[in-house]
């Protein structure tokens, strides 16, 4: 796979630009799709003309999952850190965050893992009512979620509400998340386009000076601190050092983690059925 | 108008005072009533018995709206810092945020830019379902909102909605405005009196040292400082200050804004439409 | 009534531990509790096998309230403070939030005053739709509420709702809980049980250090600090020894508060409706 692209960059207008995950059949985020990812931030970075950024995916299904436990991780362990030296992966959610421009997850399919976090670190969120669903599956799996939503789904939701979403590690459908806030709003399928497509329409015909000093400010009482966000990862990669993780895995997988079927199709159930016999303490 | 009334307070009794904007046709925030306004606040601080002021207005399908922009603004500009060295406008409401009285705003008709902040300063919002607008257009025009709207929204309703609420620059009715917890609550317009009265009842029955022991304590959890505001405000005076904004702000003017008429009957429409040519990059 | 027990803990599991309140009829919290919960937290946070602990009430109509203003309270004002200094109270409710172990508050009946704060100290709440009402009654008897609810009401649902619960000190039944985020969730009656149960076997059925390193950061974003509650204790404290107070408090309970019939059943109007003759300023 290496090489390939499995994110599109479509520009709908200098303005308006349109990032599509295309890695069937599950949008599992495979190693090789964070330098992509590094690369398409980068270019918002820069940009003088882009305003609006919209992700969405191209897979039936799935908007964005998942780390892929069956690739070859050692490349990613080993990365360097970002300018600011956190790993790669949050600090290009942090960048993303405060890039000059606005950016939009529209969600078809499932947002879970790194597909969630990286909704949570887009300035906006909206579903599709019928076949979005959000989660942070990671602590079904034994691990420490570790791109941020402790500290971005509290701040969205507020503490019991953030709890429930990432200690349950469960599904969570559109209009669940609109009611916790883990997204602006849930809209009918038919409606999600055109009213996303709207909503860009408007913003990128605004100041973009205008545009970025305001969010700046929303940045300054929405944000968490790097340090809090550094302070997740390392819980995260701790986590996933731990043999009871790594066993807890190795048993996911045995049972179709990470491959297309029921696993990744009702991942919430999954977790929830498949207790580790090491857990079983009911 | 220079020294006119617009803004009529009305002592119910001594606990329950009411302020009712009542400037038609469109109750639009001259220059003049920033004076008024400041009245009514020193007022509130300093009385003994007030323990519930409620905001409403007299105009029918405008509760407060932005400032009129056709009105001489040199004064407004020139205007001394309050005692916290913030500008008059921020500095009344932060004074309004802790003043030992309970504030409501009851909201029929528009509310937007300095009306949307005078809402937001008060400690609950109750909108017609039917008739209430909410909205901060102030990105749509060019500017940066100046009284705290990013501040504020973001901790009611977290980063993503802010964002969505600021950056559309778009109407927000009552029902929306409930989900995203712009208001308390979104009311049938028959009941809204109502309930507001009788809410105003059972908190001015209380004992005015207890509401305010413990409101100093919301505060402290819910307010942004002074220099979180301090620093809006002044990305608000550089945003007026620049020529791509006020050619923007006399295009709005040339097709209707500030006057009645569809332009304000529908602002949200109408600052998505008007694009100015220069931001036309789509 | 010293001595026995009202407070009952039972083992469904090593991992999944329930308490349930049974002070019949009102299951008031009389000073001799305080000892009680000392000991179950204490046990919480020492046992090493549980993961989970449900509370919850045996007594129809009621989850938990508040204090009982008939008892003799000395005791209470002469307890030693507990290790962080804080009053054993609050000190309670903030080792309970970051005890080992998730805590859900499943809610039938009246929670007010320590039983709302309770369940706010509590990691997630879960409401009957039926029967279920939360409050913070304190200022409509003259109090500020002292274990926390204006620091963690005002993170769960923002500053206007948190002060609208809290100045109003009236009942919110379990959908304007849910629509304010005061619960998680209101369910229908006849599912709440089998709803935790479920959620419960799932994150009992996980790795407890994971859920704990998890939890940790949820907290870090979600929870006030120690000096935030002392304020709060400390202005509950000076609001008890005003003698207005305490004559607020002698006309309640002679007007029925503290015993069974309608004064408890209905807590929101019987405050509202018996304002004292010195606050009859309207």
């Amino acid at each position: 796979m290496k090489g390939q692209i499995q994110i599109k960059v479509t520009k709908r207008s200098p303005a308006y630009w349109r990032v599509t995950f295309d890695h069937p059949p599950l949008n599992i985020f495979g190693p090789e799709m964070l330098p992509q990812v590094n690369e398409i931030i980068t270019a918002l970075e820069t940009d003088e003309q882009v305003k609006v950024v919209v992700f969405d995916s191209a897979v039936e299904g799935f908007f964005l999952i998942h780390l892929d436990f069956l690739a070859n991780l050692d490349d990613l362990a080993h990365l360097p850190p970002g300018r600011t030296g956190l790993h790669p992966w949050p600090e290009m959610l942090g960048r993303l965050s405060r890039a000059p421009v606005v950016s939009i997850a529209s969600i078809r399919g499932r947002a879970t893992g790194m597909g969630s976090e990286l909704a949570l670190a887009c300035d906006m969120r909206f579903a599709s009512r019928e076949k979005a669903i959000l989660s942070q599956f990671e602590v079904g799996a034994g691990l420490v979620p570790g791109g941020g939503p402790m500290a971005q789904l509290t701040r969205l939701m507020g503490r019991g509400r953030a709890l429930e979403v990432i200690l349950s590690a469960d599904d969570i459908p559109g209009d669940l998340a609109e009611l916790y806030g883990y997204v602006n709003r849930s809209l009918p399928d038919a409606d999600l386009d055109g009213f996303v497509d709207a909503l860009v329409g408007r913003i990128a015909s605004f100041d973009k000076r205008t545009i970025m000093d305001t969010r700046r400010l929303v940045n300054v009482a929405g944000l968490p601190s790097d340090i809090e966000i550094e302070s997740g990862w390392n819980a995260c990669v701790a986590s996933m050092a731990r043999p009871a993780t790594q066993e807890r895995i190795k048993e996911l997988i045995g049972r179709g983690f990470c491959r297309p079927g029921e696993a990744e199709n009702r991942l919430g159930d999954f977790v929830g059925k498949h207790a580790p016999s090491m857990e079983r303490t009911q």
